[in-house]
């Protein structure tokens, strides 16, 4: 839609969350996953702040051809008291030659004065000038107010007067920011509401969540005539994070039909969520709405039966709007409903076969009695029906025997051995390998091993490990879980081991997330 | 406030969530969590559908001593051609004893038709005659109506029917579900103000966070008159997730002034948030509102001086109100005043001592940093701080070494057999111990070795393991936290280890556990 902004600030706002050190070759790949994902600007940095964000600009110049999007620099307004063709800081913006240039402004009388420690009216100047200076080099100027509702909430006339100096100066845009996130969305609302009916401006809206409330603030401020709407994939950022902007263009385009991104694009928002976790090395987080992994899957048996028939009675939108896909878990309230469903995901077709479904539905109860789970296991029990149903050549290896030795003197870090003996290609194939912890040092000799006969495993690498004790009244004896999580780079699936010995339960869940990750990726038994 | 009800679904439609598994001892935990939180309901599951929700109001009866929560049955309006009165369902309602009873209704026309299979007029007769046959048993009636939204768009008038049907029965209150989760903030709101106005029920809300707005749509009920609001701790639930019960109660009371809960319940709800996850092993997720361990982090910088000088510049809250804190890693123990309330309970008397406190809060705090914690773990505290303090004759024991080797063959159970080294009572102690597990291997050449010259070992006993991996991004090479609970059968303490090997971090807490136990009992080294 034209005159809309979907402005993405991942690589900037996003990249102040704990955690989160993006290197330059990091924000190229993010930015070209969210040229796919249709956004119409790309914040990249603040060049001139530091030297990576420099980099950035100079090598998005030479190296992104955007198809969507257009790139857009942050900075800061020029200093007070100085002027803004001669301020380094601005300079610097011209410099990264972006089409767009986004400046931060204070808005807060507050802020102003005991942070920024000079006068309202000089601030005033600041904003102006430094906008007219920037349009006047052809560049369209978006303008952040920070710290804009408290502000209005203390002063409104002045953060009134705030907006106005960047208008009259020839912004583009003034995007009013709940900086400190504490805004609740009927505040934003009317306060949005106001400042269009007061200054004329084209406002755009940039909300954190510590209200939990990032995104309803943000259609809030869409609702009272926002046309430029900021966020981040994900919902990265600072404390609490800030407004998913692919929770709020879905949110939007699907439910308010507005026509912000081609519907192809945000059909492909599940993948680009993912794989710009994999670069921030974020575990995506399962509950996310639209794209995690969780959000449209079905955990109860009461309605998995009413499911099979009807979808749309338990789902608010198709999954594949989104790109994402809808979930049948495998749980104790599991019936032979949600079996056939999630069988049909596989590919495996167990409608009208009453015996095979009471089969695995039974060896299912079995083994969640002892401790298994299969809903957050999904890899596992595809291994699992498989293997109940009799396929040949799932295996791929025969395993003779592990061990695993574990020590610690004198005060020394503990080191653990591991040894392990399989069989496969025809060969014995004896291999060991060494780790910080008995699971890392099986991890490592059972890829050495399989790697012998498989070199595909070298694809495979394991990202999550999660142990869980069953029963803890029983102390160090009790039954121990263990979840695997595996990648190949593109997907993960998750395994399940369970035993009374912590490390035989890591044993399952490892060699099964390793047979699954080689059989999905078509490797036959050698 | 008296007539508004904070009412929690955590152990029943949290519990939904893929991978949570709760045992009726995690449940009478959460519980008593949920009681100090000060929520005036805690719904703890469907007697009768499964054996472990049965078995936990039995349990409820005997042992929850709660002073501000009403427990609430959950289950389902009697089967369509039935009667109440004979209905097996319904009876394990009543049979649960508690005063509340909450009935999952159809208020869709849709799920009545086709997933119910039955006839409009038949759905309100199950609503009347459940809720006037609990109600006759003296019991408060809460109808939770399935699909009310979705079902409202669709037959306003056959959902507005639902509710009156429950509330000439006598239900107490009509909460009013978005069960599929789709709905936004306005819809809800508009929706829920037909709904007071139209039939006159007292209306509850409870929402799923599919849209990413589950805690402004729960505003916007209870601003558009609702006066009941269901939520669980941390969003947990099916999907996306429920509301967050504490973001939405922190909201309403710190932000909007409605009296829900005592302030001094508020300022632990970090914590109980935080223990909640303890239970679920779910790691608690950092940019969670008000409860996050970043929902008050700064990243160093730009703001760094003026946070400093002007806190409330950049904090939408105190945290204090929320028991957060405005840095990261740093636990309620680590400020000196609790420090030094801390030691006083171990007999050290700290006060004045500015050296020794701030040498114990460093150490605290660099603890914590790698990983430690101590609010779980007081034996440890009172260990570190007889260490740190120079107290003499702590130890028990020189550790030489130990090593624990485990090894599987043929597809046979994993054994683990541990070999542990000690200097102690003059002798060079060498013992070994198996176990089905190396930690339980670990703990039996332990208590061989120290058995030796401390026979006293044998009234200790290990009562209680767990595991969480730290950091589970890296992987199995993540750090390793181990909780032990060793008991002398009159009380018990709590010890912690953290390292990068697992084994290595159960056996600092093994020997902290032991050394701890033995010294309370008034042995001395020998």
């Amino acid at each position: 839609m034209h005159g809309f902004d979907v402005y993405d600030t991942t690589m900037r706002d996003g990249a102040q969350q704990q955690g989160i050190n993006l290197s330059v070759a990091d924000k190229l790949t993010i930015a070209r996953h969210l040229d796919d994902l249709g956004v119409t600007h790309i914040e990249g940095g603040w060049p001139g702040a530091n030297p990576n964000d420099t980099e950035f600009f100079a090598r998005a110049a030479q190296e992104l051809q955007l198809r969507t999007a257009t790139l857009a620099a942050f900075g800061a307004t020029r200093r007070a008291g100085g002027s803004a063709a001669t301020d380094p800081q601005v300079t610097a913006l011209l410099d990264a030659g972006t089409p767009v240039v986004t400046l931060v402004a204070k808005s807060h009388v507050g802020h102003v004065e005991r942070a920024l420690k000079t006068t309202r009216e000089e601030n005033l100047a600041m904003i102006a000038d430094t906008v007219a200076h920037l349009v006047a080099h052809g560049r369209t100027v978006v303008v952040d107010t920070e710290h804009f509702f408290d502000g209005y909430l203390l002063d409104r006339d002045y953060a009134l007067a705030c907006v106005s100096a960047a208008v009259e100066a020839g912004a583009d845009c003034v995007a009013l920011c709940d900086t400190n996130g504490g805004m609740l969305p009927g505040q934003v609302h009317d306060a949005v509401a106001d400042v269009i009916a007061s200054t004329g401006a084209r406002v755009g809206i940039h909300c954190h969540n510590d209200t939990g409330c990032a995104v309803a603030s943000s259609m809030a401020a869409v609702e009272a005539g926002a046309t430029h709407v900021q966020g981040t994939i994900n919902g990265y950022g600072e404390r609490t994070g800030n407004a998913d902007l692919v929770t709020v263009v879905a949110n939007l385009q699907l439910k308010k039909g507005m026509d912000l991104v081609e519907p192809y694009r945000l059909q492909d928002a599940t993948r680009i969520a993912h794989a710009i976790s994999e670069v921030t090395n974020f575990p995506p987080f399962s509950r996310q709405p639209y794209v995690g992994a969780g959000a449209f899957a079905h955990k109860a048996g009461l309605h998995a039966s009413a499911i099979k028939v009807d979808p749309d009675l338990y789902q608010h939108i198709d999954p594949k709007d989104v790109g994402n896909d809808m979930r049948m878990l495998v749980s104790d309230m599991a019936g032979r409903a949600s079996i056939e469903l999630k069988s049909r995901e596989f590919g495996v077709d167990l409608a009208g076969d009453d015996e095979a479904l009471a089969r695995v539905l039974a060896r299912v109860k079995e083994l969640e009695q002892r401790g298994y789970t299969f809903d957050a296991a999904d890899a596992s029990f595809e291994l699992l029906l498989r293997r109940l149903l009799g396929e040949e050549d799932l295996e791929l290896a025969r395993i003779e025997s592990w061990r695993i030795m574990t020590d610690a003197r004198g005060g020394e870090d503990a080191l653990s051995e591991a040894t392990v003996k399989v069989h496969a290609g025809g060969q014995r194939i004896v291999a060991t390998g060494e780790g910080n912890g008995p699971v890392n040092a099986l991890d490592e000799a059972l890829r050495q091993a399989f790697g012998v006969v498989y070199p595909e495993i070298a694809e495979l690498e394991l990202i999550d490990y999660r142990v869980r004790i069953l029963d803890a009244a029983h102390g160090t004896d009790a039954i121990t879980r263990v979840l695997i999580e595996t990648s190949d780079g593109a997907s993960s699936w998750t395994t399940v081991g369970v035993a009374g010995n912590i490390v035989e339960a890591s044993w399952e869940a490892l060699l099964d997330g390793i047979t699954y990750g080689l059989r999905r990726a078509g490797v036959d038994p050698r």
